[in-house]
């Protein structure tokens, strides 16, 4: 471990781009921290990526997002495909680091080879969680996987940019969320590309579904535009028999990409989500350094005193330091 | 209405300083929309504030933290104390604004004058929601409203920098989540000054209780220190019979309070907002400044397109902005 911690950014990138492990394991321990050499590793790699296929999955807590993961995980095994699975999970904001983890999620396929699974806490990050997990994406598509799935609660800002980031957005909901479902009509159209109605079996399901029908054919004036697809599925952790419409959404999901790759629409996904990256990115290394300088003098501190001894207030503060560190003769 | 959309920031901020509530629904708007004129009136009013009990409760969805703000309302007015409600509700992601919103919670606080209350959706902020919510919490102050009370979800980066600006935080847990007090457990102490375990008439609840206890008891070696009770309560939404435990919260409240005031701890508490606010403020800003210059010179759509190209990567084209914008020779 010792040889390995000191080997160079270079032959870390060469280990992962050959998919070793361990070597993203290290990269992506990096990224969350975002430790020296990680911009370097990340250009490095940059190139070898925006070949796969990114599913975004979310839905609220409880939707069975997890357990879908797993069967999708599963058909696109049989396909022989590699996937990587970035969980982020943010149901405790109160310590760094993924909490349930890996060690209970998805532990059916923790033996397989040709599947990568990384869950992400919503805490602990330096920089932000939707730019670390953007990384992460670009990790796992760069170890070479084929399909990358992002799973997300889909509450925050952060998960919602998260989410851009994927090609095919999945919003996973259950029945019985009547009010839910008027509240979200207004967005789903703009987000999701396949609507999964998970727990199909509860009473209610059958309204639901024509409620959701109903929704994404609403409003319709484009015609080449995708119509977003509706997804009756039944896939419980509790049953192991009985799952229902995976297949169909597997399906649904291909459907979506040969639409994206016909429309040539894939070039606006692959621009929006760079334009995203680009924006987390740059959030994150302003902060960084403005933060950085203004923790070193020590000068945050006096700051604060004089706030709360009523000389200033923080929106006077922020002006005064933002004139210390923008040029003011910017972007000619 | 249109009178008053063109009266001067001045006029506003008397209005809103003598409690007039369409001038507070105004302010609170432009802070949401980050609108002209808005830091002057925040700064006019930042003054005006920092005098009242800021209390934040957190706690999942389904937990019953709306119910319990409904009776947290109920017993400060008994005491004749004005309540101000600022409710984060990230329940939709997906568009703009609260959805639930002011008509549905809080339903029997509507027409009294000594409560005001506003929801706060998790999108549709021109700067982030945090500040947002920061400064809608000022606003509430500034009107005159003796007690905050800062509702949210708990999940995200988001939520835990707004829980940061309260003064006593509540974690509203339900019996039955074993395995998250489990992973919360690290995390209970760092945050919450009381933890509240509602539906504490469901099975398990005792079990719960004594878990969360000797949790709270677990590694104290500072004697001075707060040790976080935890209450007990039924305040459910359907029973109108039968709440329990919320004069205890209340008493517990009290006691924080008390005890934040008579160590003095409250300084720090002040001081620890105040960075908090700080830097919400500064990461805002700072995105506006830069995000609207590189918006102006259509600069980024062919940064995007370079990247596409393979000519470079979102990482060296950060590194190139930054420089752009940022002085070299900063704070020496």
């Amino acid at each position: 471990m010792g040889r390995r911690n000191n080997q160079s950014p270079d032959e870390l990138v060469q280990r992962l781009l050959r998919g070793d492990r361990r070597a993203v394991a290290r990269v992506i321990t990096m990224v969350e921290d975002q430790a020296e050499n990680t911009d370097y590793i990340m250009k490095m790699i940059f190139h070898h990526t925006g070949r796969s296929v990114i599913i975004g999955l979310t839905g609220s807590g409880g939707s069975g997002k997890s357990t879908l993961v797993d069967h999708l995980i599963g058909r696109f095994r049989a396909m022989d495909k590699t996937v990587g699975v970035v969980a982020v999970d943010p149901s405790s904001p109160f310590s760094g680091g993924a909490l349930l983890g890996d060690r209970i999620r998805f532990q059916s396929h923790s033996l397989d080879d040709g599947v990568y699974i990384r869950s992400m806490g919503s805490r602990g990050y330096l920089g932000g969680l939707a730019r670390a997990t953007a990384d992460v994406v670009r990790v796992m598509e760069a170890m070479g996987n084929e399909v990358v799935i992002i799973e997300t609660l889909g509450a925050g800002h952060d998960e919602v940019d998260i989410i851009h980031v994927a090609q095919t957005c999945l919003l996973v909901l259950t029945p019985g969320m009547g009010d839910d479902i008027q509240a979200m009509k207004a967005g789903i159209m703009e987000i999701a590309d396949i609507i999964v109605l998970n727990k199909a079996d509860l009473d209610g399901a059958n309204l639901c579904l024509r409620s959701l029908e109903a929704t994404v054919h609403y409003g319709l004036d484009d015609k080449a535009r995708w119509i977003p697809r509706v997804i009756p599925t039944v896939a419980c952790a509790s049953k192991s028999t009985g799952i229902k419409g995976v297949d169909e959404l597997v399906n649904a999901i291909m459907e979506h990409q040969k639409y994206l790759f016909e429309t040539r629409k894939i070039d606006e996904v692959m621009a929006k989500r760079i334009e995203q990256e680009l924006g987390l990115v740059f959030k994150d290394e302003v902060e960084k350094v403005v933060f950085a300088g203004l923790k070193g003098t020590g000068k945050k501190r006096k700051y604060i005193e004089s706030i709360r001894a009523g000389h200033t207030d923080p929106y006077s503060v922020v002006e005064e330091v933002l004139a210390m560190f923008l040029k003011t003769d910017k972007m000619e």
